[in-house]
């Protein structure tokens, strides 16, 4: 296969400041389990780097060999490899991967019947990880407001793959998000630590539902907290008042998930 | 308050390396809220580092003015604060904690009737989350095996403080944890997602009640899974199979905390 030249590892390693990936459309997938993720889901993949000399998959070498007659797969040397991974010991395997957004008025999103929202969330870590944790109970994501880049390489390495299996789409403002659920029936549930209502005291939930959570450090604002149909608190039984917002979310989402279905009007 | 010499801030730094922890047996726990709790838990804090060019929290002087009298603060310069502190952007306050291990045996941890418990843990940050979410959901937190280390300043930032408030006991492997289980009556419940019971099934738990979740890769082995008097699964209903430890432990014990007590042998 062919070698990476220094202009593509340049090119890759860009790739870890926002100013790069936005001009460049395109984001670097590092690791096994996300680079097959995205060429297993038609991610828009534009080209493969590997390291012979890190990567010990065979899995890997059998795919890699079934995309390379239509995807580049460029060999790079490890000390090459090293510059452009985000990670102390990288395995060796990675994707620059074209951004793919999606509209909120898509069919892909609006056949989900679930979905959680983030407005402000300032750590990728903790949106790759709600992203992962939506695709396993089955949600949608929605992000809104002043809120970290999905395409930030710890929030890819946190979505394990599940970014290109979960619909993400993003708002301006809580209120789009808002006036989103409103047009397409969405029953909006709006969380704070200082809500009324405890989520052990709700028997069932509506579908369509929204599930929306304020940032790590300041929650959501009061305006937005009131403008959901449901406010609800998760229950606390110690010291500590706060979740880490994507055990929260996580929390929360099975809790949507494993309880009935609410008739509305009924 | 007092100046923090060259010696006390390379004492600080070479906290950062679990070798020089150990030899010290304490560890810098930085940040505002950590702090905090660090002083109002009766945490063994030996000393105080705060950099008044960077801190601005009101609540963080007024505590200093009120324990400098029985603990040492040292005052440092914004420079020689950036270069003990693990993060991009330091608030300029944190302690330095002796170690503090609870034994298996403790009162403290004996009183406890709901436990969480990891083997094999990797990442400082899951174990530190996990430890945060135990304090919300009022658990006490177990470790076995080769797990890190949760002095680790990664774990320390992601508690949040909860290292002060939830009782943490460490056994050198998931068999000792097992023994303990058996000796005080503790209902053991292992997980996988392989597992035959989906926790949505379960109306009811005994207590005390400890859950065990394996490592982030490979989690539980066979044997010690199999040791579970009950083996569960969160369920799934997406692509992915796999939700981030921390959120699966978060899953788990707000539906242990949630659910009712099961009599045993009633």
């Amino acid at each position: 296969m062919p070698v990476a030249t220094k202009k593509i590892i340049k090119e890759v390693r860009s790739l870890k400041h926002k100013k790069f990936r936005d001009e460049k459309q395109a984001y670097f997938a590092e690791g096994i389990a996300i680079t097959l993720s995205a060429l297993e889901n038609n991610a828009p993949v534009r080209y493969v780097v590997y390291s012979p000399e890190l990567l010990k998959s065979e899995v890997a070498y059998r795919v890699l060999s079934e995309v390379k007659h239509r995807i580049p797969c460029y060999e790079a040397g490890a000390e090459a490899f090293q510059t452009i991974s985000g990670r102390d010991n990288p395995v060796g395997l990675g994707a620059v991967v074209g951004y793919r957004d999606i509209s909120p008025e898509s069919p892909e999103l609006l056949k989900c019947s679930k979905f959680v929202c983030l407005d402000g969330v300032k750590s990728p870590g903790n949106l790759g990880t709600v992203i992962r944790a939506a695709d396993c109970l089955g949600f949608g994501v929605l992000i809104s407001g002043e809120s970290t880049d999905h395409y930030h390489p710890e929030c890819v390495k946190a979505s394990m793959g599940a970014l290109y299996t979960v619909p993400v789409a993003r708002f301006d403002t809580a209120d789009g998000l808002k006036q989103w659920c409103d047009k397409h029936g969405v029953f909006l549930v709006t969380t704070s630590s200082r809500a009324r209502d405890d989520i052990t005291r709700i028997a069932a939930y509506p579908r369509p539902v929204a599930a929306l959570l304020g940032s790590e450090a300041t929650g959501l604002s009061r305006d937005i907290l009131e403008s959901g149909e449901s406010q609800v608190r998760i229950p606390m039984y110690g010291a500590s008042t706060s979740l880490n917002l994507a055990v929260a979310a996580g929390i929360l989402m099975y809790d949507i998930a494993t309880k009935p279905r609410r008739k509305v009007g009924g």
